[in-house]
């Protein structure tokens, strides 16, 4: 499983402190803890300031981070205005657009951008409504965005769907809608690949790492190809590798000896 | 995911003395700690002793173990014999025969057994010749299984499936080969469920239990109707309990809560 490093996000309180006085260090700090934890992306969410203030913000995130790694960045945002800014100022080397949705308007701007630029891109299995509470409408939202991106010329292999997670504290059947629909997904477009934000499972509940964890191991199962989490969570970090091993993913269980000796595995 | 609570086997050393010195108030703590910790059956084993030493084991076993506990006793034994002469005494109610294999002196005999009885069983994915390396031959001896036992009127809902499970220290693909096969069987025999022992995928490696919790909600995903494990491992029923809600076995999270309350979740 691909792990997503969520912590550059400016809805996080400190993270949006850093942008608004443009504190490079700190973020920079974010971007290669992430990348050294095992983070395969690094995450940029510049926040969603008006006009020409996001996509400044934007600008300056790329900027700041794209020198310290080599992981490709994820740009963050439901503005498509935001992540063309972010595209600008990005240079080579793969990107991933985060996120659009069966929404047409977004869908066709951020389409168009990622059909330009070659970028893989994020596409949640929603529409204008909100979340949909069961499988069948996800995946429709699924199709329409499947059917209008490649139509764009962007290849299944870069649409990377996101099931999306409602808590189970509020409806007990979400965690197999969410996991359903992984399935789903995955049986209907063979090349494309799935992603989600798992923690959203666990809203309302005790315990809820431990949760998330569970969902994770349970998801990975379910074919889920990447995920958007915190790589600096050594526990979860931990189910991932153990994950990967146990789906079949490694050759040998080289990688998690190695990871244990390095006291990467903790129980 | 129902519980099979696996402490009472006398290969355990302590368990094969009390067997030996008839300590019934041992082999009864063992009994009610598993049953009230959430075990759904209660395992037992009285060892391979010869002839009558064997007979008499098992059925000492069971007069000792069933008055303690609602729950049903699964007598297990590769000994046709042994089970039978547990059945012998078991009296009535629910009771599960674990196990039988496809080699066909063995299915036979037990399949004989369960039917007589309308016990459920255990049925292990090999024959004679030991535990195959891929599905495909584990699904054979399903097939086999499958075959003789409903032709012996046992029904398909009586049927518990063991994939088997081999160390991914030895082979990185045996992880894969246990979640398929599990997939496999529900797809197959609709009606028939799927039981494991999981803890022998972490062989050789370190942090084992962190391992077998990873296997068991992976395995839960893929269709895992019970595991045979310790119900006193209180982190390994914890995601049992969170594998119940995330896959959608819940009406609400009301049972995670309660158990929450009581103590019963350790992340």
């Amino acid at each position: 499983m691909i792990i997503i490093g969520e912590k550059i996000n400016a809805t996080r309180e400190s993270v949006g402190q850093a942008v608004s006085e443009r504190n490079g260090d700190f973020i920079r700090e974010l971007a290669t803890s992430q990348d050294k934890a095992g983070a395969g992306y690094i995450d940029i969410n510049a926040g969603s300031g008006n006009g020409s203030d996001g996509r400044e913000a934007m600008k300056w995130m790329v900027e700041t981070v794209k020198p310290v790694t080599d992981k490709p960045l994820v740009i963050d945002s439901d503005n498509p205005d935001i992540i063309e800014a972010g595209l600008q100022v990005y240079g080579n080397g793969p990107v991933m657009i985060n996120s659009v949705t069966a929404e047409p308007e977004r869908l066709n701007a951020v389409g168009r951008l990622a059909s330009e630029r070659g970028a893989d891109v994020v596409a949640l299995a929603m529409g204008a409504e909100g979340i949909p509470d069961n499988v069948n409408k996800r995946l429709d939202a699924c199709d329409v965005i499947m059917k209008t991106l490649t139509g764009m010329r962007v290849l299944p292999e870069q649409i990377f769907f996101d099931p999306l997670v409602l808590p189970v504290s509020v409806d007990a059947g979400q965690g197999r809608v969410t996991l359903d629909t992984i399935r789903e997904i995955k049986s209907r477009y063979p090349g494309a690949k799935t992603v989600a934000g798992l923690s959203n499972i666990s809203y309302g509940l005790p315990d809820r790492a431990l949760v998330n964890r569970t969902f994770l191991a349970m998801a990975a199962e379910a074919g889920l190809d990447a995920a958007i989490l915190d790589p600096l969570d050594m526990k979860m970090m931990s189910v991932v590798r153990v994950g990967r091993l146990l789906g079949g993913k490694e050759k040998s269980a080289r990688s998690y000896m190695i990871a244990h000796r390095k006291g990467k595995i903790v129980g």
